[in-house]
């Protein structure tokens, strides 16, 4: 028994996924009496995976893109948007946020990075839902499974949608799909970010490698290895612990708002 | 058999609610791990009860209640939740959304009412959840029963919190659960209105009568009658379709995102 077993549970293949994918999402937005989707579009792999899957499934007539970059956005991520929208043909509108979110904390002074990221995150899903009106589309999400279940997210924000083609993938297959599906090598080949400040990556953040958890939660979430079972197959202690300590500090996430039910005697 | 005997189903002891209310809340966020909420107060019926449980529960200086008025909110709704605020001695902060709001428009150029209004409930929504990081508490929902049954409210907006007091409660059964907290009665006198635009009243824009909806909804929902039953206790055929067609248009508000689940062969 080795870590690499794990690869063999993290195995797709990228031709049946997409298929089964772009399906899902015909299937689903027609169900709700739709034909269209919308989707904030970050150039990065998460969510030109999910452009390219919206454009193959719907048309790319019926896919809006939007762009909607913080004063701190890079460069290169607004390039990379670009790049998607013209490689795909699908429609896209820019928006940015800074006027909205620097509105708000002139008002209330300091606040940390988190708060403004979080911020952000809920002016785009607000945005994303106005234009969802706008263009008679829903909101299409695009959280992959690690960031679901490790709960690296803004709950009512970036992890809000009406329909999510992704989120039963790990960050490690929606790479592969990404390959299959031919999106452009800079926007594979970039570390996960969510762009928050220069140089910031999501695995600097979350203290992990993506690679490395997503072979402990296949085997940990999916298979439902015990912790001795993983520890013999060579993962550190440390690591299981901070994953799991992620998972059960944001379980709350994944959850709808708890209601008080009553009783009576 | 006659509609008053729905009556009997929406009598509540409120002495007994409140109590089981303040235990609800004060247990449910203790176990989240905090001992604070904030609340968005509109001067409004639901957010008054909610406040003022919430103050009973958790002490009035662990209770913050943010104001949150647009350009087009009544000065009645920014009187009315000062009321609430002295009345209780809770923390308070007014923090209007017009700026962030009008920002968004100005790019986007002509929207509708309902869009704008969307808007305003989602910002409201992402203020709350950046006080509650920065108050160290939990967001407390104030959507009533006959709402979330009928999905008057904006998704990811005023539906979405941590924890909800009221949400199994009609909006007939709040009204009784005020007058026992003593809410201050010119505030229950009201008529409930979201306050989109100036004379806006939920019932005209829902167009249904909460008293005789709430009568309905706890025999169709709660006690699972048949529409000849319904019909036979003097329902009108138009307000039993009416009701119906709302909770199944709106019933997607209730749920989490639609998740792809991947499957091989």
């Amino acid at each position: 028994m080795s870590i690499e077993i794990a690869d063999e549970y993290l195995e797709i293949d990228p031709a049946r996924v997409a298929e089964q994918l772009c399906n899902f999402l015909r299937v689903e937005i027609g169900n709700a009496g739709f034909h269209r989707g919308v989707l904030g579009l970050s150039g990065g792999l998460d969510s030109s995976v999910v452009a390219a899957l919206c454009a193959r499934a719907l048309g790319p007539e019926n896919v809006l893109a939007v762009s909607m970059p913080y004063k701190t956005s890079s460069e290169e991520t607004i390039c990379d948007s670009r790049t998607i929208v013209q490689w795909l043909g699908i429609r896209a509108l820019d928006l940015p946020i800074t006027d909205q979110v620097d509105a708000y904390f002139r008002r209330i002074g300091e606040a940390s990075l988190l708060r403004v990221a979080n911020k952000c995150a809920r002016e785009r899903m607000s945005i994303l839902y106005d234009q969802s009106a706008a263009f008679d589309a829903l909101v299409v999400g695009t959280s992959n499974k690690s960031e679901i279940l490790l709960g690296y997210g803004t709950q009512y924000g970036d992890t809000a949608s009406a329909i999510n083609p992704v989120g039963d993938l790990y960050k490690t297959q929606l790479r592969r799909l990404a390959a299959y599906l031919e999106v452009p090598p800079q926007i594979i080949a970039k570390p996960p970010s969510a762009d928050l400040w220069a140089g910031q990556t999501d695995e600097d953040e979350l203290g992990l490698v993506y690679a490395e958890v997503d072979r402990l939660l296949v085997l940990m979430v999916d298979r439902q290895w015990r912790r001795d079972e993983l520890e013999a197959a060579g993962f550190k202690g440390e690591l299981i612990e901070r994953a799991t300590a992620l998972m059960d500090r944001n379980r709350f996430k994944r959850g709808m708002p708890l209601i008080a039910k009553l009783i009576r005697d």
